[in-house]
């Protein structure tokens, strides 16, 4: 008697479906932590930062006005905080590894948010006073009022730089 | 001859997985748009910018001042947006609705963003002049100085009231 013997194939059969759906994940868009755009953003911020604290120290003045005191101590922070971060860059793109920890996203996105809100608050306090010693009251013959005015710019540009690192790692966050 | 007959079962083999993963869609979290949180955020903005005003407005001399021109811009327009957004959350709480469209989300956030910052710099610049007066120039005799004071602490309340605002839509942003 002759019989067919039916092939049988082994199935591959795929895992059960058990683990959740994979986590909306983003991709790095430039200027996160650890980009190259992330990097000159922060390097961005530094040099504007020692511009503001070298102009407003250079004015010799400067500690009679509580403002510009606080200027200075706003630039110095925002110098370290951003030298801090663009070595993490440096590091992170040296040995191209992703800097999308939780935690770490959660640190630089709470630094980012402090330091560049503090250097906002310098640079209007500053030139608040800029323009009413300027504008308001016309005192600049003895004042230093360019100084002023340019260690304000220089605060509001580092300022400017920080806000995309801010808002990208809270973007960040909230994806991850 | 006797025979054993291999016993094949049919597996159901799941389709392929061709769909996208589901995005990840957030809950609404009290003080986003369109809930009771969001809408205490929107009055509590709304009567802070509203005293600042106020009491500025009621100096006679703020006007030979810039920055405190600014402040009286700056909260006329949280007082008008923020005014607006009560309206919509109000809106969507009668209606039940839901404010997550991605368009109206963008819109809040970029909103948010720019009143909150207006704000901000405002009081940051209204606190750098009083406090010029009052502890840098000793001139509190001669001016408003009290006023100056409650009209920034104002100022600052109603940007700690928007910032919530901005950091929740922001975040609604990123994750719909």
């Amino acid at each position: 008697m002759e019989m067919s013997h039916p092939a049988v194939h082994p199935v591959a059969v795929p895992p059960a479906l058990t683990e959740p759906p994979p986590r909306v994940r983003m991709k790095d868009y430039q200027g996160m932590p650890g980009t190259l755009g992330g990097l000159a953003l922060r390097l961005a911020q530094l040099g504007f930062a020692v511009l503001s604290f070298s102009i407003m120290v250079s004015t010799p003045d400067f500690t009679q006005v509580t403002a510009f005191c606080y200027l200075v101590a706003a630039t110095v922070l925002q110098t370290c905080w951003s030298g801090i971060l663009a070595v993490v860059d440096i590091y992170a793109l040296l040995v191209r590894r992703s800097l999308h920890h939780s935690f770490l996203v959660g640190l630089f996105s709470v630094g980012d948010g402090v330091t560049s809100t503090l250097t906002f608050a310098a640079a209007c306090a500053t030139a608040g006073i800029t323009v009413l010693i300027d504008n308001d009251l016309g005192q600049c013959g003895e004042n230093h009022c360019g100084k002023f005015e340019a260690a304000a710019a220089m605060a509001f540009l580092t300022w400017v730089m920080a806000t995309p690192s801010f808002l990208l790692t809270f973007w960040l966050l909230a994806t991850s």
